[in-house]
C-alpha cells in the first residue's frame, strides 16, 4: 500500500518496503511558550526557522500545527502554510481540529497534502472526509470518538474501521487514509504501551494500511525521552509504523538503525550517510 | 516460564514478565588480543577486571569463555570459574564448545549455571544434555546442527524442537532449556535481520520457552553498533528475547528504556534509577 503526498517539486511515498517516513512535529505551539507568543501576534519567523531546522535535520513532511487559544486559526493556518512552502519544499501535513481551518489551508497550499486529522466522530468523518475528497488530499485517522480515546485496543480497531468504511462510501481509497492508533504517556499507567502495542499490532494484520504515530506522547514526564521515544519508535516501526510525528533532530538516529535492520535501506546506505553527517557536525562542534 | 539461575548468594529468575536479564559478554577472546595473549600466559587478571566492571554496569549474569587456539580449556575454565567468583556474586554463563570443559567447570561452580551451549547435533545433545542432567543445570540450545546454521527461519524453530524434544525424553524440564535463534552480521545479507526476526517471531509462538541472543554480532562492520545494537535489543526484547547476552555497559539503557515501554519495570522504577546512577557519572567525569 503506497500513500504519496506531494509539495509543487518533491513528492514522499508511504509505504511498508521503502524507509520510513519522518513527519517533523515541531511547528506546533502545544507546550512551546515561545512559539505561542509568537503566533499570537501573527509572527510567523519561528515556524520558518523550525520548519528550515527541520528539514536539515532530515525530515520529509513538516507538520504545521497553530493552534493555541487566541489564534484565529482560519486566518493563521494558510499563512503559516505560505511561510513553510517559502522556505523549504517538502510536503506538509495541515494539522488542525477546525475544518474551515484546514479548508482554508488546504486552498492555498500547492501540492498533495497529508490532513492531520479526521477522528471517528459522525461530525468529524462528515466535515473532513468532504474537504479530503474536493481537494485530492490524504488524511490521518485517529481512532477515537466523541467518547475520547478508548482503552480497549479491539474498540480502537474498530473505529479504525469506521474511519475507513466512511472513507471508501465516499470514494476514497484506503491508501487516503493513514491510521493513528493513539500514543500516550507510559507514565501515566502501566497498561499504555501494551495497549498500544497490541492495537499496532491487530491494525497491522487486519486493516493493511499506512500508520502513524505521535512518537514523543510516550516519554511524557520522564527523564531522558529522547532514548524512550527512540527504543519505542524501534519498535512501532518494526509493528509496522511507517510515517511516525517525531522530533527529527532528536530520534532519527534511532529510525535510521531500525530501517537498516529491517531491510528498509538497501546495504544501510542512509543509515551509512547519516551516521558520516552528524560525525562530520560533531568534528565541526569539537575542533 | 521461569528459568532460576543461582550462585552461593544470588538467583536470577529469567521469564516474561521480569526485567530483562542482561548476561555480560565480555569475558570471551574472540577478536580481543590483549584477553587472548592473557589466558594463553593463564593470567586471569584481566576475566578478574571484566568481571567487577560488567557487574558495575549492571550484568546480572556473566558469560565466562576462555576459547582461544593454544588454551587447554579443560585446565583453564574451571580456573576462570573460580576467579570471577572470587571477585563477584552473580550467577555464571559456562560457555564452551568443548563438553570436557564445561564438565571440569561445572565440578568447581558453587551454584546452578547456565551452560552456554548444546546443538542440534547428536553427538552434542548426547553430551552436553547429560552433564546439564547430571549437575543440574540450565543449557542455551543454539538452534545449528552439523550443516552450520539454517537460513531458513522453519528449520531453525525444527531443530529448536529437536532439542526440546531430546532434552525432554532425558528428564530435562523446557525451563531448562533457554533457545538462541542465532544472530549474525546484518551486514553479510540483507535478509539476515529479517530471517532472525522470523525465527525469534516463531520461537515465541511455538516454542513458549526463554530465549537468548548474542546482540552484538548483528552490527559486525558497521559504525556506531551500540546503537544498532541498542535498537536490535528493543525490538528482541519485544519479540520474547529475555536474557540476551550483550555488552552491557553499552546497551543496558537501551534494554531498560524498552523494559520500562512494555510493562517489565513496575513504575519505571529500574529505568528511572539508572538514569539517575548515569547523570551521576556523568557529573563526576565532567567537574
Amino acid at each position: 500500500m503506497q500513500t504519496r503526498i506531494w509539495s509543487k517539486t518533491r513528492e514522499v511515498v508511504i509505504s511498508d518496503t521503502g524507509p520510513t517516513v519522518l513527519i517533523g512535529e515541531r511547528i506546533n505551539p502545544t507546550g512551546k511558550k515561545k512559539l505561542q507568543a509568537a503566533l499570537l501576534q501573527g509572527n510567523l519567523d519561528l515556524v520558518r526557522t523550525e520548519a528550515i531546522e527541520q528539514v536539515a535535520a532530515g525530515a520529509d513532511i513538516l507538520d504545521v500545527n497553530v493552534g493555541v487559544t487566541g489564534v484565529d486559526e482560519v486566518a493563521l493556518l494558510p499563512e503559516a502554510v505560505r511561510a513553510v512552502m517559502e522556505v523549504t519544499d517538502v510536503p506538509l501535513c495541515i494539522d488542525s481540529g477546525n475544518p474551515r481551518a484546514l479548508e482554508a489551508a488546504l486552498k492555498v497550499y500547492e501540492g498533495r497534502a497529508l490532513v492531520n486529522s479526521v477522528t471517528a466522530e459522525d461530525s468529524s468523518l462528515q466535515d473532513v472526509l468532504s474537504l479530503i475528497k474536493e481537494h485530492g488530499a490524504a488524511v490521518i485517522g485517529l481512532t477515537m470518538d466523541e467518547k475520547g480515546i478508548p482503552q480497549n485496543p479491539a474498540r480502537r480497531i474498530e473505529l479504525a474501521h469506521k474511519i475507513l468504511d466512511r472513507a471508501g462510501s465516499m470514494g476514497l481509497g484506503r491508501e487516503d487514509v493513514v491510521i493513528d492508533c493513539l500514543n500516550m504517556p507510559a507514565a501515566a499507567s502501566p497498561d499504555t504501551s501494551a495497549t498500544l502495542i497490541s492495537a499496532l499490532t491487530r491494525a497491522r494484520a487486519e486493516l493493511g494500511v499506512n500508520m502513524t504515530l505521535g512518537a514523543s506522547n510516550i516519554s511524557f514526564g520522564l527523564p531522558e525521552r529522547s532514548l524512550l521515544n527512540g527504543v519505542f519508535l524501534a519498535i512501532a516501526v518494526h509493528l509496522g509504523v511507517n510515517c511516525p510525528v517525531v522530533d527529527v533532530a532528536k530520534v532519527r538516529h534511532y529510525v535510521l538503525a531500525a530501517d537498516a535492520l529491517l531491510g528498509r535501506d538497501q546495504y544501510m546506505r542512509r543509515f551509512i550517510k547519516d551516521f558520516r553527517r552528524r560525525q562530520k557536525e560533531a568534528q565541526i562542534q569539537q575542533p
